[in-house]
């Protein structure tokens, strides 16, 4: 039976309204931050408390969905059948450790693998980038018309410079690439990074390194206005493994994934 | 005589907000875009009109009173005697352009070179710093206490991924900076990167080129907070001449003035 997305839409944007909430008043009280894969990588008990939340709704009001989250409240997921929720709480748990903002919730559900709703909460910034299959995307309810089309040259890209500076095969070709654009931004935050694109004010987003609940719910923002988001050699994205992402305005895709690749199959 | 600055400061206020409105407005409909230095180097009507409006408001009401703005709308200025406005009608054109958000009007009021007011209104989010000589750095009216001092290893530093694709001296010194920082971020407004520094968003911001109009209301905010911008050798900004700039909370300013100045003098 299909489920019914235009209820599983308002619950889904009740949860994240009260996480969001839920957010704000734990930024009035100290938390506790820890590293996890290394000193620069942070979580904190707020990442966990919000994750929970959302499992704790979700299992207990559909019973037969199954959940896949940053911090891993629920058991490992390993197929995409059915119903499945993909949820990073607090997608740029830096920018929430120093600067209490610039941190979002992202969320995305899909149907057998299909992305059917997608979320991209900006809690302070109270920005709800959110998308329904087939129907378009909205920001805060007004709906986003169409993205606008640029050449490389001309183009912004989001682009942490860390990837910059580290030795790996593809670092040439990356400095080639902010050669060649307009200008880079980085604001810490994939998901918010993602739901830029969609919204026009980035022409691409590119990451050597992201799971699937860092782009769950910003790609089916994208797929609907015209953009694609894939792996670095064009390749669908996963939504069980990690990998590279690049992401942007169609046109300009392609244009990125032969940037990307090239020399790669030398 | 001593000029009345709570009168300057509540004038300064009033036109902000006045041109923040008129920049909204003028958001509404198509504006011209050219270039200036370079393809990349924007300027719009918008600039001119936002900067014109100033320099009315500004010379009509005191006559004595210099200018320097981005725009060039006065005529150069040579000296710092006096009180001095010097403005960016619009800090971060690109953004502006291509997002219609995070730019800011930058402003700062000197006195025989000493600033007195510093002011960085980011119009769309309506969030104006603001800072009076002696009497603190406050938010849309809220003080901020302090800023917390962190390590070069836990600190998110703002700076431009061109700096570290163009060839120029100073590029392995960024390249090691960037690798022993926690996070690199860029926001494409020098006067919010400022700002940001300021309320602890960030801990530093450096940058290899910018202009007087720039950092000269920066610079204010900062100095309430025991925050400290200089040249990248660690000297005073100069606020006739363009340059280097390097900004962060106090103990990691020398830190970061060593690093960057490494092999400069060898």
């Amino acid at each position: 039976m299909e489920p019914n997305w235009i209820e599983i839409e308002k619950q889904a944007k009740t949860w994240l309204v009260e996480a969001g909430n839920k957010i704000k008043k734990a930024l009035e009280q100290p938390f506790t931050i820890d590293a996890k894969s290394g000193p620069d990588d942070l979580v904190t008990d707020v990442d966990k408390s919000t994750e929970a939340y959302f499992y704790q709704q979700i299992s207990s009001t559909y019973p037969t969905h199954h959940f896949l989250g940053e911090e891993g409240v629920a058991k490992e997921l390993t197929s995409l059948s059915g119903t499945v929720w993909i949820i990073d709480p607090i997608d740029g748990t830096m920018n929430f450790v120093h600067q209490q903002q610039n941190f979002a919730i992202s969320m995305g559900v899909f149907q057998d693998g299909v992305g059917k709703l997608g979320f991209v909460y900006d809690v302070i910034k109270n920005e709800l980038f959110h998308a329904v299959q087939g129907e378009g995307l909205f920001v805060n309810d007004k709906k986003v018309e169409s993205v606008k089309e640029r050449p490389l040259e001309e183009a912004i890209i989001g682009l942490n410079a860390n990837w910059l500076v580290e030795n790996h095969p593809l670092q040439t070709n990356l400095i080639e690439l902010v050669q060649s654009c307009r200008g880079t931004r980085s604001y810490g935050s994939a998901a918010l990074e993602m739901a830029y694109v969609a919204t026009d004010r980035m022409d691409a987003y590119i990451s050597l390194n992201l799971s699937p609940w860092d782009y769950a719910g910003g790609a089916i923002l994208l797929n609907e206005v015209n953009c694609l988001a894939s792996r670095f050699d064009g390749s669908t994205l996963s939504l069980l493994d990690k990998g590279t992402m690049v992401c942007s305005k169609s046109n300009l895709h392609q244009t990125l994934v032969d940037r990307l690749q090239k020399g790669a199959s030398e």
